[in-house]
């Protein structure tokens, strides 16, 4: 293993650690207990799991990987803030989303060479990412994986005690 | 700048804004405010802070920069739940130390050679570390800046809404 497929690993590893440890937090917490806000008056758990499908599938194209499949998410669970708008789907459907989208990103994060991640996102331009290399790939998903392990210390407040 | 310097950038960036993060919150907490539960029957604040410094502290021997600084944080922030242990120390200590820890690992982490950070921790054998090399010290970095960032998210929830 050469050093960049060696560190290509360590970030891919840490990613999905994060994911797992939020998949065994939500499967212990029921679709009705994630309507409860994690603190009094703070976000509810159904905001947060709308907030991180949101983010992660817009990972899709900012990796550059294909366009989002979900962007009707990001005005509810990114632009407005929880408890301002009135319509939220359903949890139900969120936990679907958020299992075809993590699904989507791990399919194409196992099929990206190690080379390939260190080239830049979609969100820097060729000229920029000249002069700073380090707005690779790689470092959107270093990026996203301690987004994830933030909002995954704050759902588990919502799993029940006796879990 | 080579690719192992530009891997160990990513990691060490990563790292200084989680702890930027952390310590743009903790500056609006007030002492008494983290003596606070972060939501009703959950850790508190001045527990979250006292687990950091004692999580950060060990990283001084586990990177094989030096000898811990707090071993007695242990205890009761790391093998103790919060609320079992009668005499934690004030939360004003608790804030110093963090401060004197982090600085301690940050003079470290900035003196340390990209090559080294590919050398092994000290809690794998010589042996280990020759089957499985992403066992490294950067590794530790990389998994501490999601234990950062985890717990980052649960002392927010103390921050006053004024702030």
């Amino acid at each position: 293993m050469d050093q960049q497929q060696l560190f290509v690993k360590m970030a891919v590893d840490g990613w999905n650690q994060q994911l797992k440890f939020t998949n065994d937090t939500l499967d212990k917490i029921l679709d009705e207990e994630l309507l409860n806000e994690i603190s009094p008056g703070k976000n509810r758990g159904i905001y947060l799991l709308g907030h991180l499908v949101a983010v992660h599938d817009l990972m899709l194209p900012l990796l550059r990987f294909e366009e989002a499949l979900y962007p009707e998410l990001v005005q509810p669970f990114i632009k407005a803030p929880d408890k301002t708008v009135a319509d939220l789907p359903p949890v139900s459907q969120l936990r679907e989303q958020w299992n075809i989208v993590n699904d989507k990103l791990a399919a194409h994060i196992n099929n990206l060479s190690p080379a390939d991640w260190f080239t830049r996102h979609n969100s820097v331009s060729e000229e920029d990412f000249a002069k700073e290399p380090h707005r690779n790939r790689l470092n959107v998903l270093m990026g996203r994986t301690s987004h994830l392990a933030n909002h995954r210390g704050q759902i588990v407040l919502l799993v029940p005690k006796s879990k």
